[in-house]
């Protein structure tokens, strides 16, 4: 029992903002209950790659994918397009084995540490963030580490 | 003119898949026009500390506040809350300066590589990601650098 386990639900990680390390806290079940998943039930989450900390990606977790994100350390999204669990690397073979989880100060966005099996992102570049912008100019910053039609077995 | 000046809008990312560093791309004004801002008219933004590499928040842009970033090199979001622009350290003093952009593969999250002033969170922890969860457990995995009454002058 934490001295936070009082708190309601919509308060929590108000209460939460003056925890120290040393704190017991609520069980994640009860964390869970008070994330602020937006109007669609989803939450952002970033992915960067630990030991790196290369950002890779950015992607979307209902609390479905997140609680088996955190069960099996092989990382779930939510796929917007396709409306289902999405086991990263399911069709590319390309996983995201999850090192460490942590939500931000008010519960509604998550930062993944991962083990990114080669590339993120689907265009076969090792981060979906490769197109670099200034006021006036872009620029592509990377090129693909492996031809996508490869990773989706096109060819 | 690039050759991807032709690009419908809507396609104009796809197109970009192919690309590569030393292409010509679409001036910054084309691609902004491009972005996949939400139903809102919202886009994601993470903050990266650019050389400690550290993830320091995720807060949201609309389009004018992401012109003000990449025009003057400050950075400024859009406060859900507030709704209003919301340029980072004006009440905290703060500050994000802008070191580099990036939009992801499909145009819909921008990561910033900035070099922050002193905390990001309004708690006064350096990062607002201090919230460790494991399946069973959390964990508050950092301490205020600076007391946050100290931070809004309540002190």
């Amino acid at each position: 029992m934490s001295r936070f386990d009082q708190q309601p639900t919509d308060k929590l990680f108000k209460a939460l903002e003056s925890a120290s390390p040393q704190d017991e806290l609520p069980a994640t079940a009860t964390l869970l209950d008070a994330v602020r998943f937006n109007a669609d039930g989803l939450l952002p989450a970033i992915a960067q790659q630990h030991d790196t900390q290369e950002v890779l990606m950015m992607a979307w977790m209902n609390r479905e994918a997140l609680e088996e994100t955190l069960n099996t350390h092989r990382v779930c999204y939510y796929s917007r397009s396709r409306k289902k669990l999405w086991r990263k690397g399911e069709s590319s073979g390309q996983q995201q084995h999850l090192k460490s989880a942590a939500l931000d100060c008010d519960g509604d966005t998550l930062l993944l540490q991962v083990e990114q099996t080669g590339p993120a992102c689907h265009t076969g570049r090792r981060s979906c963030f490769y197109l670099s912008l200034t006021h006036e100019h872009a620029t592509i910053n990377s090129e693909p580490l492996i031809n996508p039609d490869e990773l989706y077995g096109k060819q």
